[in-house]
């Protein structure tokens, strides 16, 4: 029976001993296994996860692993287990918790920071200084601990954002999607209501990132990729145009709807080799990009361009600055509704077919979320 | 003799109805000839250039031309003349000016903003959306209008800045460089006291950007480069390591002095082409870079290690944020020795010459000056 | 013939040499004559005023004086025009102005800055330190130059808002009551979604307060006041809760409420004499306080309490940092309904009547709109 | 032997299981006693203590208490040790700490926030929601937890501020005191090069203010106090101009000596009861105060006046931001004597003495330093 020591469990929401997790083998395989319920240590609880989604990253650290774990090596075969968009239930308390209670509805970000260097000391807990340092206290869960595709993790209460009573399950693991491009406005300045601003890329945070713009009042809001479905979810989602980019030179374009004049702002989710000079092209002179994709190989940037127009780029890595429980409540609030871009569901089990078909876009899936019971 | 209308003048500083000034001819030609003394607007006053520095950037201009101009065309054959890094003493007073008067001592920063864009309602005039429209009021003297290689020049009022009588002509000239590093470690956050700092490239803006930094307390602060005489400089202006590149892997040195880690800032001002990715990998988690100079062809950026560092990029072209003010207050109060960079004199008919030695560095030159009088 | 020098007319919008105006004599005494339209210089327009909403604050403006006007005397028996809160129809362009159209529908801000003190330089233009003068270009509409109880007002292009076709005259000149609120919130952080939020007084600006708060995805917001129609309104314009401190006291009621926790932020538009001290035992360790109003004697503030829990106060007059244009946007995209609180109208020649309707409350008045056509 | 589990010593650094410890009996006795030396847990370490300073809130807290204290109860006949302005060497690392070393010289600051709060996750520790909370991880030494006037402390690691060798230890017990005034300047705005400044009251924080003030290049720099020996101590510290209240009109004097304008910052460092009134019109309109003391009863305000003026008013109780980090940069590169404030030296058992030097001034002490070694 799930007792570990100064933990505080509830006869309502019995914890087994063991739960089914998969575990990362080989590069790309994955492997259905038991493993022991983890506990929870102080400012830590421990979740039952009921659902969770598939990210685009996950599909990289599984077949390519991921450099930052603490003990130096790739995450292969060590019993790992990846996911990282997950919500669940509380289900136990560390030492000293008083700030959630046994079956509390919650979603999660990633990044606990240790709270204890620079970064974390002036806020900046998604670059703490001692990234991947469990013993420092910091967790990137699915990235450097223990993740979500399994039945139950850990995670500090840092990580933790309550969520409404009406937001299903699957709602909730959008959220820190909806965080991340949450944080990118933030970062960029967060005051846009009535700015101008281009998403470039109709991926999950893109979509996202459109609906959250319109939310906090930006107008117009314009969004470029090259399929024509996703392009129609953003215009579902509040995008006042759309530019699809296999029809049409996606600068040229924005710059003339826009008044023939650049943009304020563009957030940068499609990783493409090109994307930051034609950003750099849309944007007027003190324009904001911010980088939440990449691309993988070196690319050519025109750099004398942003020096002379005074454009500031910020690259970001996931959520931060508290984003996700901004981008929550707007997703309580009904502002925009995230499940659009939910396509798929699968069962634990099903895991492997669920990542095929987040990795081929079969069906033209988007968010493809798995549910755990 | 010269009285435009609603100007007003002194007896005791009599002004001529022409000066001798330089204009440009063809790309690289500049002629001495007669021109017109020009007549201050509303919030604009008539300097006396007493002296003028010599940047790079005029080199380039001379050269080659500056894309912004008005009238959309080069600014060569229109007897225009260039220069920018020029200080005086005030002549004459557009209508309604109170803030100055005739015989006050003053330094220029470049940019006058329109005041009436986006841009510079919210303090960031050296981004006006109205960059070289005179007629909206806009002033980037020596780039869009007339410069300071000349005997008089017009000045908006917010481009002046007092300077102390301790200080001479050809210190002041130096106040808009150290302005512009200023202006980068404003953008990169401000706060440096106790924090690391690289500055790439010991050019004056380089070698400025140590003193500043120093004066605001930043530490430890490493200047990088290729030549030993100005990494030398940057010894004598405060900077606790330097790193001739020529001898030393840049990245490995600096974070091996830095105790193994990266730094806070780096303040690029080498304009070399890979730049962008070595400070990369100098910068901690969460660091910051500033780019004050730029490589004139596209560059391969690894732009994926940035996002995932999050790392943020400030392109700047120039001083901002009345950062120029906070430069003098520092050579004011005497907290570092510009005119450590000053090696060249010359007079204002000897300006090819003066050109020539900043050009091709002759006696290692850094920063020639112009003595008008 | 109005045909001022250098101004832009068209035949469409014939604008006549005179106009109907109020103009101030004793303290109260208003009186409705003809004045010349007058002429928009370099970066202004001249308005056509189509409505024009009462401010306590012209009630006072009115009753009292302003000190603030550039000859240093009162505003009376100067043929000066009160009113601020106007919108209408661009009917003349000044020398130079291309950013707007004859026939473009507007509202405005009350501040245009100098543009050339150090406040303006650095975005402050409503703490212009040429406050009154307009040599300097300062203009505070209905304050220190003439405001919009008339046919025609001239206005400097920063002090306008295009507004959307789906407006109507009357809701359009609540933009800037709604813009005063923006601002409030933008100078304690913004990024408000998800955090608690108390205003304090259902006036105009504490009701939008409220709306805005709501839009910007604030959650709760508490409405805390004396009338309870007003609280009703509050209800309906999106207030999570509302505190009627007749009955219940505010302090106790808003912490009760919010989980027995202080909230994140006040914004505080009653002016009653003990707000500052009720806000501070509402807010948090760490929490800001925004004054968008105040008692008219000194009052007795607990220093210490705001001082020992690291408080912030924000004294605002009126709106700011184009925090109109974003309150516009949010009322374009219909994200809340200010058209709520506008509860009467009148027309140009029955202003005494409309004053007294929205000084002595009658009817339950809140916002009384006078339309000049 | 001291040897807690999990806590690292050396043999080089002998620790005892008892030290002697000042702790407080009834409000003002103070009894010589010995205690345990505590263990530091995860992130802590134990320090040596070799010297702490004398603050007047020492005198209130011992005097009178300190709310705060977790148990919610006064700190009185409870073996608790008061004292927060110390520094000395790490002695023991508690579990996991790798950071520092046994053998660093450090000097500390107070606050240790929690780390798990909203505010903390937002980088203001020292408004933390836990304060006082010892489960959760909040230490505010000296207030809410064991203090300096002994011979050992524990102490967050995120307190601690490693000291040049060239800092002598009464020298270094003065970085808080600094870092106080160093939070002000911060919170402020930070980049006060050639903005005029006023410091309130010249006791320590705002001697320190001075020094930091002119450190940052603020000017002109004034202060303002009551007496004359400590006024020229200012003037020692940098100070550009002094001001003698009880011969002058403060207001009036500063606004003279400044040109006839109000100045853009003043650091209240007086506790008097008219203080803020006083700063609102030593203020130019958009103007910063920062309250670093207070009166200890409610006092009237003029808020019409901060409004209308659109002044910010900044309450802060202690350091925060790691300003202790930017002010020990500054005292690290010698830009400001703190040793001219550090009057008189006692020995750890003369500490009644000590304080009673500190609380009457006895031969004009202004910091009263204890050595404990």
């Amino acid at each position: 029976m799930y007792a570990p020591q100064g933990v505080k469990t509830n006869a309502n929401m019995a914890v087994p001993d063991t739960m089914r997790a998969w575990v990362l083998g080989d590069p790309g395989e994955l492997r259905f296994t038991q493993k022991p319920v983890p506990a929870p240590r102080r400012a830590e609880v421990l979740v039952r996860i009921d659902a969770v989604a598939i990210c685009a990253t996950d599909l990289e650290v599984i077949a390519h692993g991921t450099p930052a774990l603490v003990d130096g090596g790739l995450p292969f075969n060590k019993s790992w287990t990846p996911g990282h968009e997950y919500m669940g239930t509380i289900a136990a308390l560390g030492p000293g918790v008083d700030e959630f209670s046994i079956g509390d509805r919650v979603t999660v970000e990633i990044h606990a920071g240790c709270g204890q260097c620079k970064r974390c000391r002036m806020g900046m807990y998604t670059s703490c200084l001692n990234y991947g340092d469990t013993r420092k206290g910091h967790r990137a869960n699915g990235f450097t601990t223990d993740g979500g595709f399994a039945e139950y993790a850990v995670n500090n209460i840092n990580t933790l954002i309550p969520i409404a009573d009406s937001m299903s399950d699957a709602e909730a693991t959008l959220v820190v999607t909806a965080g991340t491009a949450m944080y990118g406005l933030t970062e960029l300045g967060g005051l846009i209501a009535g700015e101008s601003l281009v998403v470039m890329g109709p991926g999950p945070i893109g979509l996202l990132g459109v609906a959250v713009a319109k939310a906090l009042g930006a107008a117009p809001v314009f969004l470029t990729g090259t399929r024509q479905a996703r392009l129609d979810k953003g215009l579902a989602l509040g995008a006042d145009h759309i530019v699809n980019v296999t029809q049409e030179d996606a600068v040229e374009t924005v710059r003339r709807l826009n008044g023939g004049k650049g943009v304020d702002y563009v957030l940068e989710c499609s990783g493409a080799s090109d994307a930051i000079n034609a950003a750099g092209r849309m944007l007027n002179r003190g324009g904001k990009l911010c980088l939440a994709a990449f691309p993988h190989e070196p690319v050519l940037v025109d750099v004398a361009h942003l020096v002379r127009n005074n454009i500031y780029v910020y690259g970001i890595r996931g959520e931060g600055r508290s984003a996700t429980h901004r981008a929550e409540a707007f997703m309580r609030a009904k502002r925009f509704d995230a499940r659009t871009i939910h396509t798929h569901t699968f069962a634990l089990e099903e895991l492997p077919q669920a990542l095929r078909y987040a990795r081929d876009r079969i069906e033209d899936a988007i968010k493809v979320v798995v549910k755990t019971r």
